[in-house]
């Protein structure tokens, strides 16, 4: 019998939960998404969970129709070395965008994060996808979605090269002959690209992962191809295992065209479990999250999901127009798999809504921690996903649920770790230390 | 009997101390400027010591004659967040360079500092005085004195008035009625100046100091300006008490001509302390140290400090030639405390080397404690400082002599807190928190 393939696990940790409406629960701590004490339980609970990592989105803008639990939040690098602090062996990693940052800036800031968790941090590379972001930024205009992604390809490359500044043994501290570091081993990177020009050395040590480990979210022809070449970690949005299979296939291929291994590259889809203890049970809860959605407020997401199209002038409980992707400066991905639905369920504007407001168009799961434990397994053994990026609807207690209820069974099954084998990121992810470019 | 004026005390850190050989002592931890224990340990040491604040300098490039404490550390905001979470008191303050950041970045870090370590941040605003450092971020030229300084003016405006985009009590998070803030006590900044067009509103809360304590250590004519105008800590060299009594009423002056009260406004010469139960043991200590010191190592730093100007052709025990200042692009105020040093004190180039890379031009003071408390209530009796930022020569004995032996002997004479009265930097400082711009 050969051994059954483990599953990845993240949780992606957000305010009082994935769920548009979940603040307006009873239980809910409404003011979760600025309160740091709450956000160390749900570390040290996903830790107690053994998970690989908690994942923090981000944006830099606020634009009036923001879900209430990414309207003010702590910005990631701050929030995730406090955390590291309470915790010791799960991955601590942060979206940070490569449209309005300096790759100097955003390299040293993952790299001193590594270092103070002692090898956990990692990067969720993305392009800012809101227009009006470039106004808080001296911008006068919005990067175009292709220009966007040449920017960060180029900007992963100079951060690589950045962390490479210098070698694991480049410091000597010889304090007999005053000798500090060995001057062969620090490295000008000396950078002259399109967007970039950047001499290097970084001022940070060579991280304890020599890199952090580079997450990707792109699902866009640009955004596949750049996971493909750069990620290690991907996260998209699958709802049918059918699709989910393709996109997998085709990002594994894409990887080794661009002469990568395969099998390091972790491919998880975000879920949004409703877990009860019966099926009925789980049903009653999400019931109640989605009759918590306000539907004006539901209608402006489903609208800033598509880019900002006006849906205004049509029937909330008739379908959705026909809509051009081109038009937009929207997640192309996003946009089509909204349409894609639409089309396929016959779906509302008024269902389309509950449906991307509630889990902002990721697969959403109702039933028992068993059937999860079920599906789950059944993804990983097909080849659609490697593992889950966990998107709890409520938090803390789906969190909790899932740690409690659903991982005993993944372990009980095998499939899941009982204890960390290790204490970095890449060391969860069977991903090797990479070698420095410079080192013989 | 009239109250003494208390003494504010404010701990720089930075690897094995501020002597420039410090790592070189037997006794220093080599690996200092990375070692996250060993900045736990220092935090809380100074918070034992009751201490206002510790201070973090910064720097966004390398250039091969660096300090071996600063050529790699932790970046600042990563590293108070994590110190924030190891005590409970101390103010927290780091530099922030406004040459080659965002203020929307730079108000956002700083924000969410402050709420994880509940009050305690500051920021030391600076701009980037080495040439070098453009180099790392797409930079042709290095921006020239004045438009640094220019700029950094409205990089703190823009960056206090994106600390006001939310009201004290603009979160009302009503579940029942769906309300989670009120849109009046939400503000836009739309801030368009010279240098940045940024609208806002920031994405993080009201912070718990209202807005971090501004902090600037500029002496020359445009950043002493900067400070009188914006500051609410300052920092200075200051090596001769009358000098330093010049510069404080100067200050004091100017604040009171921008409408500001001077008495919120706390002025910190550095001060640099070799420490001995007598002073012959302290100069014993003190040449040890200055015996450390490499001549190639010592005049690179001299050469540096005065911006880069060659002074290798002139003999190490002959006289400091004539310079001129307007030719350098280094921090005037340091140029000019050099020279003046080299005449007054007929110093030679080796000694002079050996002044300011051991202490940097800042304040030596080599004698007992029971000396340096005198010495400390004579300057702020005096109206010369407010009071000091210590800057050991050698950690984390520096700071231990100093909390141990020091400060109990200001307590004892009334100069100093023995408890905490307050856990906001604000608070040890005795400044208000400010009122929101918006606010009725």
């Amino acid at each position: 019998m050969t051994k059954k393939k483990e599953i990845k696990l993240g949780v992606f940790l957000a305010g009082t939960g994935h769920h548009v409406a979940s603040w307006r629960h009873p239980e809910a701590p409404a003011d979760a998404s600025m309160n740091l004490d709450y956000f160390k339980e749900l570390a040290q609970t996903a830790e107690r969970g053994k998970l690989d990592m908690l994942f923090l989105a981000d944006s830099l803008s606020i634009d009036g129709k923001s879900h209430p639990n990414v309207l003010t939040r702590f910005e990631p690098f701050t929030l995730l070395s406090a955390l590291a602090q309470v915790t010791a062996h799960i991955g601590l990693t942060a979206t940070a965008s490569t449209t309005y940052s300096e790759p100097f800036h955003i390299a040293r800031q993952f790299a001193s994060l590594d270092h103070l968790s002692n090898g956990r941090a990692g990067w969720n590379v993305v392009t800012s996808s809101i227009e009006s972001t470039a106004l808080n930024f001296s911008g006068e205009e919005h990067l175009e979605h292709r220009l966007r992604y040449q920017r960060a390809e180029e900007f992963v490359e100079v951060v690589k090269g950045l962390w490479d500044s210098w070698e694991e043994d480049a410091f000597i501290r010889d304090k007999e002959s005053g000798e500090f570091f060995d001057k062969e081993k620090m490295h000008e990177l000396n950078h002259k690209g399109t967007y970039f020009s950047v001499r290097g050395p970084l001022n940070v040590s060579r991280s304890p992962q020599g890199r952090p480990v580079i997450i990707q979210a792109g699902s866009s022809g640009d955004g596949k191809a750049l996971a493909a070449k750069t990620a290690e970690v991907i996260f998209t949005a699958q709802n049918h295992m059918e699709s989910a299979r393709e996109f997998y296939q085709s990002i594994k291929e894409q990887a080794v065209s661009f002469g990568r291994d395969p099998e390091k590259i972790a491919i998880m889809p975000g879920i949004f479990p409703i877990i009860g203890d019966t099926e009925e049970e789980a049903k009653t809860k999400y019931e109640e999250l989605q009759d918590l959605i306000i539907p004006s407020v539901g209608l402006n997401i489903l609208q800033n999901y598509l880019g900002g199209i006006d849906l205004s002038s049509y029937p909330l409980d008739g379908p959705l127009p026909e809509l051009d992707a081109e038009a937009s400066n929207a997640v192309k991905s996003r946009f089509k798999l909204v349409q894609d639905m639409a089309k396929r369920d016959n779906m509302t504007i008024r269902e389309l809504y509950k449906y991307v407001a509630g889990s902002r168009g990721h697969h959403i799961f109702v039933g028992t921690p068993e059937q999860l434990a079920d599906k789950m397994e059944e993804w990983v053994e097909n080849q659609a996903c490697d593992g889950f990026n966990i998107m709890p609807p409520l938090l803390p207690e789906g969190l909790n649920l899932f740690v409690d209820k659903v991982i005993p069974i993944l372990q009980d099954r095998g499939v899941f770790r009982k204890e960390y084998e290790g204490t970095t990121l890449r060391k969860h992810f069977g991903l090797e230390k990479p070698a420095n470019r410079y080192a013989e």
